[in-house]
């Protein structure tokens, strides 16, 4: 072609160039682990830059090849963030795995990935031990401990010791430069229903995502923060936090398996965390401790809230009585996973407090990187108006077009281009806020209009008795279906069926209230957090309705 | 190959892509421009977006083919902001030129580049009147105005009116996908000596410059953010704002050919501006203006001042008396322009404010996507230490590989790698602070020791009744070279030279201190505000020191 190429050097966007920027630029700044073993571990970005070259020596030496897996079964620590750019920056697979997830899924995800080499912390040893037979591709098992942790004998064969491994190679080797669109690492979707998919993330993907992650109208991350990621490193990356950190140089600090609020509180206070993120059972089990001991934030100011939407009683709890700014912020495994982060425009400053509440509790607008739209019925663009749902898509630079081993696209064509539909039901309004009313198969259907079970949730997770609550869809023979509202109470609080419908009065339109309340112990959620609506909805699917 | 791929969109990075975020997401923040005609202009980011089509049709419709090179004489304007978009997003290259430059440059400039197009304010009128015969490539000379701004006659046959070009089109037309290492801008540099060089910046060089610069730890723009950029959209394309501001969503305010400081402090005022960005001089015009007239900023709280060393007293007087956070930057033409700027880390929040002061004033710290070194005389890397002083280099993915149309490769050779030499001397300290210390060709050689001009500069300007400072070299029997200070008053007040030099005691090392200073009522300037150096040394090569 005729067209004249720019004169700019070409250099591919490594992850491994994320860490070495760190090492070179904030060489000394902390990354600080609380550790299985129990003890705080601390070294600098200089350090985990020359052992995360080690560990990709240590990797070779085993045998992996280029496109080779490498999966991890852990939680946030250094030694994770460790495989994270060893494996990666060597042109390997980082293939995180969720441990929560049920034993037979882990081990056929291991299968699917054909993982050669499986690296665990010593929590996950007897389920390894356990699994380890059905893992057929598996070559070698790595335990992240030390010598003197590792156990007398095992049912593994040649259990590897990861510290031995990373001892035993000197750090002499470079980084390698390769082409930016190669697999770095892959996370499988926590899938309710069917086998888990795989997303395959690239290096460009994920650098740019990156990049994107930490824009002032992101998570805003600087090298004045310190940044504790409480979302696991096994759910889509930590959110990308152990990208995005090295890339502005903040410190990092891990919370190993220690994620209830005590733990968290105590690890805030003392290694100053200026910024966090996290699911909201999390600030659930941080907000209770604090107010059960009376305690504050010192230093914590921001945090960004995901997974699922963080009710906006939480928000106002984090804001007003400690001091937090909740960015909420909506994301998928297919994404990378940030799509919308929820920050006001210049034109929202002036707005009373309420009215910025109410766009804040949205899920948020786009990063750039990301497009969206929503679609009707009939799969044409619904306007942004903030009133008409539709089925959410989205497309972008780290999105993923496919997932791994399997033929079938799961993208859409809208208006000539391929879009990725994210199963959610959103709203999107004139500013671009987008607002998630439901996922596509939780959204009640009542006499052909939708009913949001989100805004029932957040509707009755504003009163004060209530601790948790879920609204599913229960067989309705008039209506189709009928709201159920499903709810755990507060510890020592009382709330009968009449209070809490009586509560929905006002706040909602009347046709929408719950036909029925039931109080149980416990909801049931997904290995990442979700509250699982598939299960409940089975529990209750007989459940007779005061209206039938 | 073997290797695993990734399984993401493959979309390439598109400057169309900026614009069109911003027509989405923010498409009624506004855009503000002070036009040549007097009046200030407003649309919004969606008319910006519809116009930029409209250009891009007119210059197709001109006869452009993807490669040809579209010129623009402007200042900083809607116009010109679509022209941007229009020409590069069509797969043309935009090229900026400097006019202030001398004419004959212009014309040399236009020809170098083999422009097609030529598009100028009226303002430039007499300007390519009088070189458009030299202009021996341009076809088409497209006034930047409407029908009722253009002139009666011209000498420039077939001159062309921009918005009948625009208005002739429907806007019917989508930005296409191409190549993302494509040209999509030239800039040239304004060398003091030789001929000026092409700059060829990319598709994705631009884009990932735009990321970075948005970034918490470089320009920090968010769509909270009300964006002035006072640094000419010629100047290496106004730093990069015009692409970083719609990535964000800001609105945007040009200040059109209206550079002095009422002109600009009335506009921040009206337009709730909430950061700027510009070299010291236009500086310094604000501050005067601000103080003759106790004029204050209400909504202003930041600016980046690069272009040349920001006097410490200058980001003093900003910060202590008008609230605004100085962000000192460093960069060039070949570096898209952006390479360090000055933000604390974490680590530095609890110090003395004196101490933060000190690092403030360095130039900063790289940005992720740029990595830099210093070398001594033997080309070997010098040692981070804030002491040793050397040549700097840069790579990076904005960075020039080569200029336009040259076939000699600037880069060096270090350490294996592939560098830029910047030209600058400076040192950097263990936390990656960069400070330049001097030009290579400014800096003074005493006695095999190296003077830095800059230094003795930031000292005479701290002083209350010096406007402006050059340290030059005079040649020196004794000491081969000894420094020459040569100020320029503040009107109405009084300085003698020996008032001056007793300033410098105690402030730096006594062999340092000038040998001599003479006064002078104007310090030439470059295009683009900096010092010419080489012509006061010429001026003063003749001068004899009293030291001699």
């Amino acid at each position: 072609m005729s067209s004249l190429m720019g004169q700019m050097m070409r250099m591919p966007l490594m992850i491994s160039s994320l860490l070495l920027h760190a090492a070179r630029h904030a060489g000394d700044t902390e990354i600080v682990s609380k550790r299985v073993e129990g003890d705080l571990h601390r070294y600098t970005y200089r350090d985990a830059e020359l052992r995360a070259r080690k560990v990709a020596q240590a990797l070779a030496r085993l045998g992996c090849r280029p496109g080779d897996r490498v999966a991890t079964l852990a939680w946030n620590g250094y030694r994770h963030f460790e495989i994270y750019y060893g494996a990666s920056g060597s042109q390997l697979v980082c293939h995180t795995i969720n441990p929560r997830l049920f034993p037979e899924q882990i081990a056929w995800i291991a299968n699917d990935a054909t993982d050669q080499v499986l690296c665990f912390d010593a929590t996950f040893l007897p389920l390894v031990e356990k699994l380890a037979p059905a893992m057929s591709t598996v070559k070698h098992f790595v335990l992240m401990t030390d010598r003197a942790h590792m156990p007398e004998s095992s049912k593994i064969a040649n259990l590897l010791c990861y510290e031995d491994l990373v001892e035993a190679e000197n750090g002499d080797w470079a980084w390698p430069e390769f082409d930016e669109n190669t697999a770095s690492s892959i996370c499988y979707t926590s899938g309710t229903t069917g086998h888990p998919k795989g997303a395959v993330y690239s290096h460009r993907s994920s650098v740019l995502h990156a990049y994107a992650a930490a824009l002032p109208d992101a998570m805003g991350c600087s090298s004045a923060d310190v940044i504790l990621p409480v979302v696991p490193m096994f759910h889509v990356n930590a959110w990308g936090l152990p990208y995005s950190a090295p890339l502005v140089g903040a410190k990092l600090v891990f919370p190993g398996p220690h994620l209830d609020g005590k733990s968290l509180h105590e690890l805030f206070e003392s290694e100053g965390v200026t910024f966090s993120a996290g699911v909201p059972t999390v600030w659930l089990g941080v907000i209770n401790h604090m107010k059960a001991k009376e305690l504050k934030l010192s230093t914590l100011r921001r945090t960004v809230i995901g997974g699922s939407a963080c009710p906006p009683a939480m928000m106002r709890t984090l804001e007003d009585e400690f001091d937090v700014q909740v960015i909420h912020a909506w994301g998928m495994t297919e994404l990378s996973p940030l799509g919308t982060l929820s920050k006001l425009k210049a034109k929202h400053q002036a707005l009373p407090l309420e009215a910025k509440h109410r766009l804040l509790e949205k899920q948020g607008r786009s990063i750039y990187g990301i497009d969206m739209c929503i679609v009707g019925n009939d799969g044409r663009p619904l306007p942004w108006d903030g009133r008409a749902s539709g089925d959410l898509l989205v497309r972008g630079c780290w999105v993923i077009d496919g997932y791994f081993g399997r033929d079938d696209s799961p993208l859409r064509e809208v208006d000539g281009r391929q879009w990725f539909p994210t199963g959610d039901v959103a709203t999107i309004d004139a500013d671009g806020f987008m607002q998630i009313t439901d996922r596509s198969k939780d959204v009640i259907k009542s006499g052909g209009e939708w009913i949001s079970s989100i805004d029932l949730e957040n509707i009755a997770m504003a009163h004060p008795a209530v601790m948790e609550a879920a609204a599913i869809a229960c067989p309705h023979p008039k209506w189709d279906e009928r709201p159920l509202l499903v709810v755990v109470r507060r510890p020592g609080k009382e709330l009968s069926r009449e209070e809490m419908l009586a509560y929905f009065e006002g706040r909602i339109a009347k046709w929408q209230i719950p036909d029925d309340v039931v109080f149980i112990d416990e909801i049931p959620h997904t290995a990442t957090g979700k509250m699982l609506k598939l299960k409940l909805r089975e529990q209750f699917r007989d459940h007779k309705l005061p209206t039938v």
